[in-house]
């Protein structure tokens, strides 16, 4: 798990075809790559190819610009993006919150101990009460509030500070707005959501008390990437929890705290080390 | 957990009132009864009492109609329904079942070594196949095909094997018919239901082929009572199992069984142990 | 679950009599108690009885004193003992903590955000890092190093801030050094720990180094209470936690510090809410 | 997951080396053998590379024979072992048990129904009590009685039965008997037990009693292989179950057969499916 200083991933997808492994590992060996870790996968109902390799060049002068123009020539007869990422990479973040803090207390703690490669551009919200959290953090905090009004020039607000930053992925930790469907497909697949719920069991507001409503014995939590359908993006990760009879709605609203943590701290982990591959409405993760 | 051999159980439910719990306890107290487990609870937001004692008698000479005639008296003046539960005692059943054979195998093995204290008076089926596995434990097997234009005579014949076998409770144990709503309602309460979703999440048919599609990364089993909204009974408890990309449809189906088996049979086993109260649409589950 | 602000607790245990649960009840009912919620058990083999009851009384003006002096007289002919917990009781806790942040973050956060109820006195370490933790907390934070030499000297001090705080509650937020049998006599019962494995699995040093060893695919954490046997005291809770082959020693402790943070925060809500009973070397925990 | 019925299983191990990969895939790409799934790892402590490929040769007349040979000639510079597995290969086994019957019928269940590629040859007890169960599905069963001053024939009668059967796999279901060392070596690598503890917690006779005593709030199994250390041989997968002070020991015992099932289930299906690797005392377990 614990790539060394030196381990690069190299992760690519393309559409089925005789020679999609090869086409990596022959490369990989040409140019001196140790492979520690590999995992692949030939989905053959939507006939997509997945794969996901961590390598520790041999050479010490190992020029990834050139490899990456090389890889490119052999991906082109494959149909094949590939993404190629540096052993120390930190991937440029904004977050995006309400009042609920665990959710971001909880990324700030992993984020703060390296165990999350993230780099934090800013904290944006539509209420200032978490700003202490952010300044303790030494982090950017903005507050932009929102009324039915200015839906529309907040998100613009909001996307400005998205944009500036240089941040590649947006991580909604509670964020409890409805995105607008242009704000929604602008972070289609770069951004994070934590659902509280058992997506597609309880869509909309307050899951928990329609989850209260039918009895549920299990409550949980969904990670999955944004997309121009609410509460439909395409999962990420689950969590699970089990409840009683004697937990009343603010109960299960409790209850689910740590699983939310839980659950979005591990699908952001997951979207950092590149185990995340996004096709049409569902991932492969090549967890661990 | 192991109720001794001379173990009873005393269930009780009633509207909220000062004096519920004292009803119960001090009537044991004074017919020498020896309480060795008892939960309570009072649902503020139904405003409704459940308690559930296991208790032992004192006297060799234990009458439990005297018992029951005596608690009656007291039980009324809060308008309070109670069961009293003999220790060795079975509940006699019919188990009705389609093709799939997991969770009758399941079933049949727990009744075999004990493990479930039932009585199985019957299986009934709309298919021939798993007379062989009734067979061998020894139990009588009924086969009522089934086709669009026989239900309601294959219903009154089902319903004839339950009425004349004296079957306390129902176990649908992977039944693939849809009930007709008056059977459902005669069954109201005393059948138990598994299927094979996180309830409320994948109603209807072929759930497992609904969770693939919307790509989740758990699946789950919910067991519940039938009432007269199929699929929408009150929930005893629920299982769940990860699954990842790689499992087709046909996979989810294959790794679902295991926790069907276990949901269901746990929720057979929290019913026999008197460990489940059905008020409205919600249960109330003592479980341990 | 979630103790409304006028619910009060009572908790007891005795040695197993005709008559301990009747003892409870009767004298709640003749004071206008009104039970939400009761657990009790009795352990035949340690022929011990416990009881958790949680109420409310009806009386607006409930005197505890008068209540506990009343109880007293009854409880004395049972042997029993027993505590009445106020509603808004928060209990006074000493935390100690060596460099290791997880578990002190977590419960300072649950400490902040109420879900803890808890009255942080003092942290104390034997190490200076974790200081900017508790001072924006605003708690106090002493900094006792420890030598070999110094060992008895620095438990002195530590002993003084527990004595001199009030804490009825120590919690051993991963403090990472052996306390000497003196302390662990002054703290048994009042002290939680928690140690990183499935005890009595990996006792000792670096016990995710044990694990690795012995290619365990499982890893764990227990919270105990102290007492004189060093981690051998009584079990409140344990969490687990899948690990695989590409998990390296290093890579253990970092997927440990999650169910770590959580067994902990569980076995302190537990202990708080007075769910847990300590006899001989096991515990009765009326979970929920 | 589901392998269909056109596809191989290549699995392989030897001493890290640049090309490892490569090695392995460039000769399916040569010989026009489609890549589904695949993983590899290498591990830096103990230097050792291991891969799993599963793949569907494109031509029609595929050579297995042929695949093979040239294969080998590859592999031989990297002192690389691997095994080569057809579609439809069923592994021939011997099941081991005395008289608990649920990992048993367990087994047979899955077998039966096709969950488990096994081709089961015999079953061997030392007590007769589950020739029943063997019969119903037509399996030769041999009861070999044993006593202390019996023990070296038995294990020779034993022994002789797994021979003639030619079993590549020994399965040994609640064989309650401690094997001779003789007898360990033989079955070294080809022979999974399963204990009942989370070993190496509980080692030894009665790992639930001793579980009860120290009073623990989770019990497990352990899946392993058989090496020369009884209780000690790597680990293939381990299961946990929540208990808690209301278990005795004797619902201990029934509260794990569920869990010991499952997890002995989990780890044969790994072994027939090529999953676990064994070095040393650890294994590499390619689940999913």
């Amino acid at each position: 798990m614990s790539r060394s200083t030196d381990t690069w991933i190299l992760t690519a997808q393309c559409p089925s075809r005789l020679g999609t492994v090869d086409v990596v590992t022959r490369f990989l060996k040409e140019n001196r790559c140790y492979i520690t870790e590999q995992q692949s996968f030939d989905d053959s109902l939507a006939e997509r190819f997945f794969i996901r390799t961590e390598f520790r060049p041999q050479d010490p002068d190992f020029d990834a610009q050139a490899f990456q123009a090389g890889f490119a020539t052999r991906a082109e007869g494959f149909e094949m993006t590939f993404e190629l990422t540096a052993p120390e990479a930190r991937t440029p973040v904004v977050i995006m919150v309400s009042k609920a803090d665990h959710c971001l207390n909880d990324l700030l703690y992993r984020y703060r101990t390296g165990q999350l490669p993230l780099d934090i551009r800013a904290v944006v919200s539509n209420h200032p009460d978490l700003q202490p959290l952010a300044d303790w953090h030494g982090l950017p905090y903005y507050h932009f509030p929102i009324t039915p009004e200015t839906k529309a020039e907040q998100e613009a607000r909001v996307w400005g500070v998205i944009e500036e930053s240089g941040a590649e992925l947006v991580i909604l930790a509670r964020y409890m707005q409805v995105l607008s469907s242009e704000m929604c497909e602008r972070l289609a697949g770069r951004a994070i959501n934590i659902h509280h719920s058992l997506l597609p069991g309880f869509k909309g507001a307050r899951p928990y008390h329609q989850a209260y409503e039918k009895g549920v014995k299990l409550v949980g939590a969904t990670a999955h990437y944004i997309n121009d359908d609410l509460d439909e993006g395409p999962i990420i990760t689950q969590g699970v929890e089990p409840v009683g009879h004697a937990d009343y709605p603010e109960d299960l609203v409790t209850k689910g705290r740590d699983i939310e943590c839980l659950t979005l701290a591990r699908a952001v982990g997951y979207h950092l080390e590149r185990r995340v591959f996004l096709h049409r409405r569902r991932t492969v993760v090549f967890s661990r």
